[in-house]
Parts: C-alpha cells; structure tokens; sequence
C-alpha cells in the first residue's frame, strides 16, 4: 500500500461505493454528485443491478449519468482512488478483508470500529472473521484522529450517535466521573426498510426510548470519553422527524477539564460552538453544533445536534476521504449549507 | 331473524368485536368503551389469544377487564347482541356467512358493500363465495339508508373514502355530469402493518397520489351518486398526517340540483354545513365536515373531511348499531368532541 | 365557606369557566361536555361576548348551547356551585380576589401555586397583590394534596411540566442528591397566541431548550420533591408536535428512598407504571405513564409523559373538581381515552 | 442599459440581494452561496444592519464573512451587476424604480408580473406608481420566455403557486375549456413572520384551504394558460408541512393540444417528467415534476410539485440570473439535490 500513498495523486478521483441502495449510500450520492474534485467510478448493489440511481430513488432522477451495477468488490477496488462500503454490519467486514490493500477503504458498517473481538462480539453478537484487520483500522472521527485518517488504508466512519456524543463529550476526557445522556433521533436513522418502529403512525407525534444503556455505539463514546461503562447512562429515543440527531448531556466533572470547552474546537471547520443548539440548524449540512453552560451544582450541560446522514454518515465518511487526499477537509461538503426551513 | 328484533331489546347490549388488533378494532374498543348502553362481551383475535387489550395496545393500559380471547365466531354471535366484525376482506365474508342468522352483524371489512359479484370480483379480484347474502347485506351509510339499517341483519359498513365523497355527491345524486375528486388520508386508512408507503422517512413531508381511477372504493361512490364510471375521476393520495381524509371535489351539474345543499343534511347529527373545512376540525370525532361553493363556470366546489378511523369506520358502525337497536343515534358518538388542537 | 362545603351537594353541579378563549379554555370545555355531573353555567371572555363556543372554536360547532358571555366574575360566582379560572397570571389574581368566598375556585393560572411572595417575584416579576389568600390556596395535585384539595375553597392547578416533573420525582422525595431533567413540550403549550417561537416553519422538525434553569415551573417542582434549588437542572425544550410532555429524569440519589416507585402510585386512578413511556400513549386522555429503572452507577433512570391540555390542565382541574364535590376521581375522565394513532 | 449588455461580462458576477432577512433572501443566499460564478457584494436589510448573516439566521453561522448593510439602493445598484429584490410588494416597486437602469434587476415580489395596472389594483388593492416600467419587466418565467429574459434589465420572478400551475397547463395553452386546481403549500410560503396561520398548533395536522378564485397568483395563471377568467377554479390550500407544493389539475380540453406533453418540456434543465409526482422528491431542488395521464371522459390529469422557496423563487431567480448572463442554465442549482429522505 505504501506505493498508492506516496505517488502524486491524481485528481479527480476514482470513487466508487459499494451498496449504494440503503440511505447511507444515498446520501454519500448526493454529497460526492458535486465534489469537485471526484469522478463516480462504480456504484454497486446486488438487488438492483442496471437500473439507473433515478430508479431506486426518483429524487435522483435528472443525474442521469449514475447506472447501478453488480461488479465485484476486487474489481471495483482495483478501479478506484477509494471505495466507501455503504453495507450492513456483519456483510461488510468481509467485504473489507477481499479488497484490503487493493484501494483505500472507508467503511460505514460498524464491523471495524471497535478495537477488540470481544467488545464486539459483546455488542454485535457475532465473531468477528478478521481480527487481524481491527488494528490496522483507523477510527474516522476527524477531529480527533486526523493525522492517522491521512495514511489510512481503511478508515472505519463513526456511529451518528456516537460521533455527536463524542464530539459533546471531548473535550472532558479522562476528567468526568459521570455523563448522562438522552439523545433523540429521526426515523432516517433507521434505514430504508419499513418496520414497526417507523411506521409512520407509530412514529409521527410520538417519542420513545429503546436500548438503553445497551446501544451498540456506547463502546465508541467510552473509549474516546475515558469513562467507565458504567459511568454513562446512555438513553437513544426515536423521535418524530426524519433526520437529525439532537442530544442532551448532563456532565458531573470528577476533576477541572484540561482544555476550555469554548475554544477547544477552535478552527475545526464543520464545528460549531452556539448559543443555543436547534435540531433545524444542522439538517442537509454536515455542521455538528454544540453548546456548553454550566449548570446547577457543578454539572456541566452540553447539548449538541447533527443530520445523522451528514456529519452522522456520508458527510463525516468524505470529510475523511478529503483528509486522506491531502484536500482541504470543507471541500465538497461546506457546499451543502443546511436546508432551513 | 324477526323474533330477535322484535321483542324489546334489553340494555346494555351484549356487544362483541371479531378482529380486535388491527386499527379498526381498536377503534371500535375506544368508541364503545365509553357508551352507555354496551357492555363488551367478547374481543376476539386469533394471534393475541389471552392477551389483554392493554398488552397489545399499550395505550389502553388501565382498562383492565378487556381481555383477548379466540373464542369461535358462533359462540361469540349466540352470545351476543351485535357482532362487529373488524376482519380484513376476503376473511370477513366467511366469517359473516358462519354466524349469519345467529347475531346482528356491522362488517367493517368490504366484502358485503357491492351488489354483484362481477363488480366485486373487478375491484377485489375474488369470486365472492356467498353471492345469497349480499342481497341481504344493508349498505350502512347512516345519512341514506337509516330505515333499511334499521331493520337490517347485517350491514355492512361503508369505505371511508367511499363514505365521504358520497356525503359530498349526495345533495347533487342524478344531476351530476361529472365529478373531478382529489383525496388525500392519513397513515392509519393503510392500517396497523408497516409498509413502503407508510414508512415513516417516505410519508413525512410528503404527498402522493396512488391507484388514480382504480381505488377500491369507486364503485360505492358512483352507485350512490347516480355516476356513470367514466364521470367520475377519483384521485386518492397519502397525506403527511396520521388521522383523517380531506377531500376537493369539482362537479360539473348536468341539470339543477333537486336539494339544496345547504339544508340538505339538516338535522343530520353528525354532518355539518361549515364555511371552511379543516381536517383538524373532526379528528378524534364521528362529524364530517362539508362545505359548498359555487365555482366559476357553473361548477360546484365541495369539500369534505373526516376521521377516516370514527366516521370512516368505527364512529360509523357504531352510528348504525345506534339505529338497528332504536337508540339516539348520537349516544356514546357525540361525547367524542374534536381533539383541537 | 364552610356553610357551602356541609351541606349536601345538588348534582349536577353548576360549572363555568372564566376565559374560555385560549388552549386551556377550550379544552377545559371539551373535558366538562361529557362529564355526567357537570351542567355547564356560564362560559366567559372579555373579546369574544356573544359568540357560541362554535364560532370561536369551529370544530365544536355542533355544540350548540353553549354561549359565551362577558358576565362579570361576581355574578358568575354566585351562580355557580365551582368556577374554572382560565386567565393568564397576574389577570387571575384579582379575579380570584374578587370572588373568593362566593364559590369554590379552580385557578389553572400561576398565580395561587406558591407559597411565598418573593419566589412569585422572582420567578414572575411581579409583586403579589393577595398575599393574603396564597395561605388559602391547596396545591391541586390530586396524587400528593388530595385531602386537602377535598375542603379547599381554592385549588391552584398545577403547571404542566411541573405536575410531570413532580409524578416522576415524588417517590424519592427527599431522598435526592441531585436530579437533572430533559423536557420537551408541544407546541399547544405556548397558548394561542401565535409567536415566533410556534411558528410552523420554526417548530417543524425542530428541537431546541429554553429558559434553562429559569423555567417558572421550577419553584414547584423543588418544593415537592424537597430539593435544594442547585440540586437540580432543568432543561425544558420545544418539540415539533401540537401535544404532550415527554420528560427524562436522571436522579442521583443521596440515600435509600423510602418508597418502592413500582408500587408507590398503586391504586392511582391515572398513573400507569409501564415498561416504556411512549408520549403518543397519553395523548387526548388524563393519564400520567410513569417508568423507573436502574441506571448505571446508583443512577435512577424515570421517563414521564402527560398531555399538557388535559393532565397537565384541563383533566387534571377536573380531577380536582371531583374530589372537592366528593365524585368518583374517574368520573367525565377515565371516559377520555388516549387518541391512538 | 445596452452597452451593459454588450460589454462581455466579467467573472465572478458581483450579485447583491436587497432585503434579505425573510425567507426569499434567505433562500437566495443559500443557492448563491454555491454559485461558482457570483461574488456576493450587498446583502441588505433596513431592521438588521451590522448584523451578520449567522446573526439573523442561526444556522448559517460558519459562513462568516457574509455581512448585512443598509447600504442604499443606489449604491448597491450602481456597484453590482445584477441585484435581486427580496422585498415586499409594494415596497419593491418603488426600490425598482430607483435604480432601473443602473444594473439589472430580478424582482422576487409581485409588483412587475402583471402587464396591466387594472389587474394589479384588483388584486393587491394598490395604484402601481410605475406603470411605465410594467412594459419593460419580462416575466421570468425560463421555460416560456428565455429569449426575452436573456436581454432584460428587469424580470419579475413568477409567483410560486403561478409558476407551477403554468407549468402543468402550458402544453395545452389555448385549448383548454376549463382547468380546476386544486394546490397545497407548506408553510415557509406565508414568510417568516408568525401569523394565526402558521401557529403550529393550528398548521400540524390540518388542511384547509383560503382565497378560493380569490389568489393573487391567478392572473398570472390564466394569462400564460390562454383561459377566460371563469374557465378556472383555482383552489389554494394550506399543507402541514414546511417546504414545497403539490398541485392538481383537472383538464376539460376544448380540442387537442398542439403538443405532445409528455416531450414538451424535453431539454428543459429542471422540468422532471415522472410516473408519480411525490412531494418529497424535489425539496431543496429547484427541480419541477411533472405528470399528465388521461383521465376518465376526456379529462387529463395532472400533477406537479416543486419547493416554493427554490424553484418557487429562489432557484429560479437565480435560474434567470445564468440566462440574463449567458451562463449554463444548470450552474449553481442542479448542484442542489433533492434532500431526501
């Protein structure tokens, strides 16, 4: 691999995504159709193969250019500057493993996000079929892992929940004695297929709480808050809108935080510190807002907001990509300013 | 079946649900849990035999007594006074021919509402098994057919798009040359099953229009309204709301009118003449509101809304169970007030 | 007063409301129209003098009877066996100066719910112009003051968030160390009156806190719980629907509490202890659903939800009428059942 | 104005927006943001000078160097090459008239869309002061009048309910015997004040509709369209929902249309001839979908749908923009994908 890396590279360049067909990779569509500086080489799906993006998502009709196609991983890999994985958990990690060193990967599954097997087996239920490939995995929080994402061959993009209870929580890390979490989320973040959780009379004018403290993104926000699994209660709800994470952190500090909250996202261009954190703000951007005030009794109160397939998903996974190619890290994402109202 | 009727009916009645867990039924339990003159006697499912009504249907926890049981369609009718059947077509006929002559029957399903089974067998694409009870089978539109409901054995209860645009049409029965429909309903008319097209991120924000002149219930709107097929272009579509049907008809008159619209339904307990239909107006309620306006160029602009799950179902059944067993017809209905906002 | 408290009361009961014209009016309205006790007296408002109920609320058209009046406040008292104020603060205070003796009072306003003149200032701004008759004034929440509320000649009813905050607090009573709450509110909360912050474009597929720490609800809730006011953070929040409270309550506690929160509400006409709270469960009706579980680290886990119009108002105002005039708690309530879907 | 014209234009084009805190201005900013070939010079509001554009709407922090003045409208005029009006009628006829001829103009308010001062009293209840400059304004209308608007100094940017229902009917302008629309909007299309319309309360969950024959978009209607007066019903509804309008016309032809309408609009950059108009599919586009089939007894139906803010004003000013300049019709809007889901 180290070849690939060091060679000029040239632009625009060769991406393609594999599983193109859930919410995940639609997104990744609309947000690479007007990077200026990447060429749609392959998208694949198994389900839908010769039919045009406008046919599995008419929105997208009038890109007339995009065809869908079967073509296996390995040649797509070999065609391509970098291949996101737009699949589910379980499918992708082996998917990873054929094309590993062939092209640079960014994988939105959750497969090779946590460090070890057992966390993983823990979380997801399964054995996880290449071990060996977790170390070489770089966890693609830009904003905290930015000069590994550069030399990654396989960059494994965040969970939306996590990416924003990580951003919210950071800059306390390794100085808070307890977080306590209530994050709500859109009907998007569910995926494409129907279920009884987004039914829509289910979900419309309700809110509900599920898996708590059991989500399987809690292992990603310890890791990087430095807290002990049993000092965050963590509670994800389904809310009725379609996209975006809001959430709400109640923060008790076990020692003085080494960095000010204030500033400590300084310069980080899709971060933004506010007075006051709107759900709305963020829809269609790849924006994270955040706000911090200190609350009643030492306890900090941070809030925070994302479009979960944005800076959730596609957005975050080409923020990652822009690192990777030595481009500057807004382009092709400050572009899509959020859609309000 | 005349002894029944004839001899003076005790209070409350004996009511039982066949079907209890889909929205109709559990409509049909909102609706009669709080009537005066109806004890409940048995609620019926084949897949939530022993449940509770609570346990299916959270919200009515704290009703206690309501308990799920399989028992057999012909002990439930000998048992009973009225029999509402809350079954999905094609399922319903059978049951309905099991327990016809033992009970009253109000069949929410659409299996007795045509006349022939040629038309039946077109919009439905079955061969009706039990052609000898649709002659027998009472079309249960309260506002056209209260004497015949009356006296009636079995009734079956009208569509829900079917019921309002034949609210709408009515006053103008025999004079209309043609009329130009836009309907739109709400997520729960698909019912309790999640699918596609009531998947929370498609049906949010969102409006289209499906089975444009091919909707199911045609044939009842046309029958009522003295329309020929070809005069009539009916264009149902799924709203981004959970309750409800607003409806836009343009008819062209053929001749003038025999009734005046204005005072058609006057004394109708649960129609009402407004300035301005909003769909928020009946939500939660067994009204139907109706507004008339001439348009330019002779055409008359109607407007119609109501509760597709009161008025459009429930409401409606009971409404008719009201009438075959000489009560108010408003009793246990008219307390169901709007819920505004 | 006592002379009217002795003797035996004449049902049905002589009921008005003063100010019948906002969110809590009307459903006040909506609540009385089927209680079986209630004969509804007078229903005033300064602005709207001699409309009927149905042309300041269209959906209750049909609802004929009911006029509305400017009838002055005293004359309203002494015609009424109990009076239902539905003015904002400030106008309520003097209104209930004025008639208190003459009747029995139900003030849903914020005027009569504290103790002390100096947290009214402090949380309202204003001075207290009846410092006098807040030693008068029973606390109306029916769970915690019921014998009390039984004799009261002024019950102040509770504000919406704080009766949640307080059902789901009330069993660790001081036994607290810290609680820090998430609220978030529909849009009927804010009252009639249109605003920047219920503009439909704004609210839409929005979340967003407010009033932090400052909410006017806060003294109440404190108070009950016997909480010191930095024991606790309370973050109220807009959500994008018309109806409910849904509220997350993380609890620190300091020692043992002295209930066992399953069981505590036993026997609570309108408390349900349920697995999951899901706001769409409560909407329309006078139920509180309640869930507690352990969280990590000592935490305690308590989700709440209510609709703000009806337990959070108009229900729970309602509630109290029965237990001042000696009816079954449930009765013109129980009826209410939640509108689901 | 010709040696303007005549000159060849340099790039970035310096674009100002006068008025440019509602939501027109706003969406204006958003589309040109991304615009490859604009400088924006003058963003102006009289309330909020000083302020920044993040200042007044929160969600475009980030985008910081965009500052609002109240720079005259002369100055503005005389430094930019095209200056677009996001103003009021009324207030926008005099702003026009004030800097005519010293750059060109894009008017996003009603007062140059009608040729004459008859049918602007009529419908806006106002003298226009200007009625000399109503013959040099081109309706901005691209898909109709192209040529015109390339050499315009003033278009009157078309009226979102106008544009849509032209676009449906232009294939068959002058053959149409009576068209009868039915339309529904969100609620961004009555502006960012907050109005008893747009409560949120009143807005979720309803449709109603207001204006019927009375619009102030039909006089553009009908001109376009080739129809009498009262050969049009025109039935404008409110949606609940922010973005977007979905619209259905009922066609009666007076004889066959001279185009086929399913090429018409063949080569047309944002016209979408689809199988099923969804609302859904062109939010945050300036995309326009379109569908005609034949209905039951000569009556053709169609559909159509397009986001009020874009291809309803902003996306097609900016639409008119690229043709008054010579650029590529698509720059800087097909950049704007749909959002969805």
């Amino acid at each position: 691999m180290p070849a690939k890396k060091m060679k000029v590279q040239k632009m625009p360049l060769n991406v393609s995504i594999i599983g193109v067909t859930g919410y995940t990779g639609l997104e990744l569509v609309r947000v690479l159709l007007t990077h200026p500086d990447v060429h749609i080489k392959y998208l694949t799906s198994r389900q839908h193969e010769d039919s045009t993006i406008g046919d599995i998502h008419p929105h997208l009709q009038g890109y007339g250019g995009l065809r869908i196609t079967n073509t296996d991983p390995q040649t797509v890999a070999q065609d391509s500057d970098v291949v996101f994985l737009a699949l589910p958990h379980k499918t992708a990690q082996d998917v990873v493993a054929d094309i590993y060193g062939l092209t640079r990967i960014i994988d939105l599954s959750a497969d090779y996000r946590l460090d070890d097997t057992a966390t993983y087996k823990q979380y997801y239920g399964l054995n996880h079929h290449h071990p060996e490939l977790l170390a070489k995995a770089i966890y693609g929080a830009p904003e905290f892992h930015r000069d590994a994402i550069k030399n990654a061959d396989l960059v494994a993009n965040p969970g939306c929940f996590a990416l924003l209870a990580q951003l919210m929580l950071y800059p306390f890390q390794n100085t808070i004695s307890r977080a306590d979490i209530f994050a709500i989320t859109g009907s998007s973040g569910a995926g494409k297929s129907a279920s009884d959780g987004t039914h829509h009379p289910v979900r419309n004018h309700n809110i509900k709480s599920y898996n708590i403290n059991k989500h399987r993104h809690i292992p990603e926000i310890i890791r990087t808050a430095g807290l002990k699994a049993d000092a965050l209660n963590f509670v994800p709800s389904s809310g009725p809108f379609t996209r975006g994470i809001f959430m709400q952190a109640f923060i008790t500090p076990a020692k003085p935080a080494p960095y000010n909250s204030d500033t400590f996202y300084q310069g980080e261009p899709f971060i933004r510190m506010v007075d006051t954190v709107a759900l709305a703000n963020v829809i269609g951007s790849n924006f994270c807002d955040l706000s911090y005030s200190a609350g009643h009794g030492e306890q900090i109160i941070v809030q925070g907001a994302l479009d979960n397939l944005v800076k959730g998903a596609a957005g975050c996974a080409v923020q990652n990509m822009n690192i990777m190619f030595g481009l500057q890290e807004e382009t092709g994402l400050k572009n899509l300013s959020p859609v309000y109202p």
